[in-house]
């Protein structure tokens, strides 16, 4: 192939707009960590003047013709430039179904939700951030519709954070793991031995946390000179380039593992997208495939490792060292249990791993209910506290620890949150398969030797970008497709011996 | 006129094209405070891809035809739209002279070059430099003969950030200045009585420099809902929106006037950005008019205010409480006098009021020469340490505090110094109009009440954005064309007493 091939101008063209894409990213990260609290208006305008040209760009009629010309039903999508003609295919036609209306309409209206929303949750009042979230689901239900679906609109919204998923597989993974759970929970919440949660509510002066994450997180591999990690409400990681990685985390000085394992989970994610081919950056070859993978690598950092006996043999003498007053007379077994410990609570990030999957339960049948039509978004706080009452045991106390918790409704992501638990599945089924590789992974990470582990996740997962499905990924790892047993065996194993229910 | 008037699209671009332009200003700002070391490749490359998407609007032909309706140079620009025309149409035949190349490589070979410049003064390796400067060199030669000048390439580019200056009505003044200045600097380097200048150089905590300087600002009267404080190595001031102004200092724990005067000159700055009409951000009658004007907002705060005795009696005693180990022995006539100390340095951004200007004749006169060609980048080095052994009896003693200290030509800042001298001559003839007008203005400083200050400023000066040239500002506010005596009188007035010479 030639440089003025069809190919070469695709890829061209991509790359093209990725920049503005990572500029639009740069708007974003700068309008959640730094921005003054009047210039939201403006940005606003910024954000969707700049989400109107990239859409332009992505529908090119140009663009169409040079992939035709290269016959995208055709090609093989697991070689680098099969991968970004196929996906360039696939995102040209669902960029072209959305008219550029709806598109800068849901630029602006998810960059207002959002500060709508921030306002919203500081004073417990759903109903301000409501007209918001009603305009936000018309137009997500628009786009549903625009995207088209076999079964149901919802359908169309979660493909687009998870490629093939469909609620007829998903929602059964969720029954499987709600039926397995809700005893474990029950369980573990009446045993005898519980953990000695108080130790994680001492205090953890900020700006030594602060430290602290900042030195395990580049110890476990991400890298500073490529990075960043700041502050916000609502943690996140983002790339705004190839060498630009940021990611945030939220400290509390009366508690902490909020702000360290927020750290270690976004690090997670930030090894991901450090790991990916840079200099594909901006092609589908060089992107990450999909939200449930980007996930199975955070939880896996911040649980299965960062969450392990092993992790604090390695770590706990320095914990000690940088918060003597808390950690001083504790043992490194209690702290380990502590930092397991298990309880129904109210927020979602904050939940331990065991209950962590019920709150995700919880909200995909919200917001299926939601684009059915089903529920009225006025109805949802009801719905919400009916629901963890259902599920967990437990009403929230105001709307703040309740339905406004989460950032997402008001950034439009709607479909997005069974990703979470399809990542703690792969996490779980991708461990096993790299614990079987490695041989003595607890010996390592006791050691505080990452490197083995996350060169068996970027020989494995991150290199290929998109050229494998996340379904495929799993089935070349493990053998065999995904499935409930592994994140269940896993969780049984950890929690069981922890609570004396063996 | 109808909202379908030919004037009504010109605006409407304008403010579509200013979204684009403050999307790159967040890139920028975001660039000099907060991206990893390794992201600068790919950043010069979103900034080079935004800035030739900036420049297409600019030129788009459409643009001119409509501007060609609206009879520019016939219109009053007196008035806001008639303003918004007559500089819209100036700066589009500017735009549409340069090659869209040229503002590419510009952009890019500037962005670069910062790069390269922060690491050659880090280093002191103005080799390391030299490449990128010749470059950008070659980029303004390039670009001045583009633009076109009547008597001299370096009025074309003076002209970019002083509309209306010519090295003609430039050079007397620095003459003038440098006449004048070079005895007064002599008597008061021979003086007997010198500056307690040690007490600067006392432990300032950074922390709490910080919290002083943000406190001081605020209560001058910048508006942080609006706006940020941050720290850079190049102190500045830049405005992402209507609403989001950006102000930066850099704090030395062991002096105290960078961080803290550093602070007041870029809030000085933001007070002017903040002042302009907000609904016509992006319109040129919603923009400051020159560099010279936006410097003379913040040498006035800095200095004329924030150096003055009132100023202190006002700020000492919570300067003495916020650090107790510096101050709690220093007298206030003592503080003052170390604030004005005068002494021949080699770093301009730090220089005292009277030798300040001879930093700025040094500059003007090697960058003259560099764009006649007279000069060759090369020789830089020793045609700058030659000029201040020459005019301030110093040899800088190496490259990073000689002519590696400033950021402006690796940014292709060339013929942006001058404007720092003007905005002096600038703010000198604008004080004794403020002082006439409100009479008292000494009291009220010494009181803490700058209200009255910033609200003359605003309705003399800010409100106008570009409705008025930065001479016809100084014969409509002090009755005279500019002139060298206010500063002069000035200068005499402040240093003579302090220094004994009266």
């Amino acid at each position: 192939m030639s440089d003025t091939s069809a190919y070469a101008r695709v890829r061209e063209r991509l790359q093209q707009t990725a920049l503005l894409e990572s500029a639009l990213a740069v708007l974003e990260w700068d309008e959640r960590t730094m921005m003054p609290p009047e210039a939201g208006g403006y940005r606003a305008e910024q954000i969707r003047h700049l989400a109107g040209l990239i859409h332009e760009r992505r529908t090119a009629k140009e663009l169409g013709e040079w992939l035709e010309e290269l016959e995208p039903e055709s090609v093989g999508r697991h070689s680098p430039e099969g991968c970004d003609i196929y996906w360039a295919w696939r995102d040209y036609q669902r960029h072209c179904r959305l008219p550029q209306r709806l598109v800068e309409e849901l630029a602006e209206a998810t960059v207002l939700g959002q500060q709508a929303w921030a306002e919203a949750r500081k004073r417990n009042d759903f109903a301000a951030f409501l007209p918001h979230l009603e305009k936000i689901l018309r137009l997500k239900r628009e786009q549903a519709e625009a995207w088209g679906y076999d079964e149901e609109p919802y359908d169309a919204l979660l493909d687009e954070y998870e490629p093939g998923a469909r609620c007829r597989d998903v929602a059964p993974l969720l029954a499987e793991l709600q039926s397995e759970l809700t005893p474990l929970v029950e369980a573990i919440t009446s045993a005898p031995r519980q953990a000695p949660f108080e130790i994680l509510q001492r205090c953890y002066p900020v700006a030594v946390q602060r430290e602290f994450a900042r030195e395990t997180t580049r110890r476990i591999g991400f890298d500073y000179s490529r990075g960043r990690l700041d502050e916000t409400d609502h943690p996140f990681c983002t790339s705004l380039g190839p060498d630009d990685c940021r990611i945030l985390t939220r400290y509390d000085e009366r508690y902490f593992s909020g702000g360290f394992f927020g750290a270690l989970h976004e690090a997670g994610h930030g090894l991901y997208d450090q790991g990916l081919p840079k200099e594909r950056f901006g092609l589908p070859s060089g992107t990450y495939v999909s939200l449930g993978i980007h996930e199975s690598q955070s939880r896996l950092w911040e649980n299965s490792v960062g969450r392990s006996l092993a992790f604090w043999k390695w770590r706990f003498e320095a914990a000690q060292e940088a918060f003597p007053e808390a950690l001083r007379d504790v043992s490194l077994a209690d702290f380990h249990f502590a930092v397991n410990h298990v309880r129904p609570s109210w927020i979602r990030v904050e939940a331990d791993e065991v209950t962590y999957n019920l709150h995700i339960v919880i909200r995909f049948e919200l917001e299926r209910a939601l684009v059915q039509g089903e529920l009225a978004p006025a109805d949802l706080p009801g719905a919400w506290n009916e629901a963890y009452e259902r599920l967990l045991g437990i009403r929230p106390e105001d709307d703040r620890v309740g339905v406004l918790q989460d950032i997402h409704w008001s950034a439009g992501l709607i479909g997005y949150f069974p990703t979470y638990t399809l990542g703690n599945l792969y996490a779980a089924q991708f461990l096993e398969a790299a614990s079987t590789a490695l041989g003595n992974l607890e010996e390592l990470v006791a050691r505080g030797e990452f490197e083995p582990l996350l060169e068996w996740l970027r020989r494995n997962i991150h290199v290929y970008g998109r050229r494998y499905l996340p379904g495929e990924l799993v089935q070349r790892i493990s053998g065999r497709p995904l499935e409930s047993r592994p994140l269940i065996t896993y969780l049984r194993r950890r929690f069981e011996p922890l609570y004396g229910l063996e």
